[in-house]
């Protein structure tokens, strides 16, 4: 797609450390990592999010992500990895990418996932129902 | 898996707010949420991280995550989601999981990303080439 940059890194346009190349899908290193390693991985073909992603596509994607996270750790010496997508909000190139960045204890990457918050009574009954409801649909 | 609280959720001995059921995983609410409707998706058979992950259960647990990702957006009128999986470090439970978080612009969700660092002259190449052959191995 014109004018998107992860296309352009697939196609060698724009230059980058390439680590991974199958039909499907393409792995280099991220410019600005997280740590160092820290690698993207892009399906070939320009989607935007993850649930755009074509069916035929996930199983080569989620192949070369689990192949990737080994990596972290038997390249790298990394303890652990971290694997995450982020659709529409926080996106910052709108071409579906797979973040895979090595973990040790102790890095200091802060928690993603602090602070956490509360149900009250009965919200989350109401919670899971409205997403069973949106799965059904 | 005897002590996993997962697979103790699975089987219905821990009560659960379960929102997806296939014959291969199992959502259910977090229930420490970092946004309310934050999901877990797991395999039914005890994995620990992503590489472990057996590959007939590649597909279903990918679909499985990109449904759970939709409904954030169409179930809980969220403008995206965050997915993200930790494998060994930051893992509190030693049974593969998938969070599917729903997001909206101005959430306040800390940037997991930041700080970036950066790579000296030539480093990113050494980089890329200890998990280029790391991927070989």
């Amino acid at each position: 797609m014109a004018d998107c940059l992860f296309c352009s890194i697939i196609s060698g346009e724009v230059a980058g450390q390439v680590v991974l190349e199958t039909d499907d899908v393409v792995g280099f290193l991220d410019a600005r990592p997280v740590f160092k390693g820290h690698t993207l991985l892009v399906p070939r073909e320009h989607v935007v999010t993850l649930p755009d992603l074509p069916d035929h596509l996930r199983d080569p994607f989620l192949a070369a992500g689990q192949r990737l996270a080994a990596a972290m750790v038997s390249g790298l010496d990394a303890q652990g990895s971290f694997v995450a997508m982020n659709n529409t909000v926080s996106q910052s190139v709108a071409h579906l990418h797979m973040h895979v960045v090595p973990r040790t204890k102790g890095d200091g990457l802060r928690g993603f996932f602090w602070p956490r918050t509360k149900y009250a009574d009965g919200e989350a009954a109401d919670y899971a129902a409205r997403i069973r409801e949106a799965l059904d649909d």
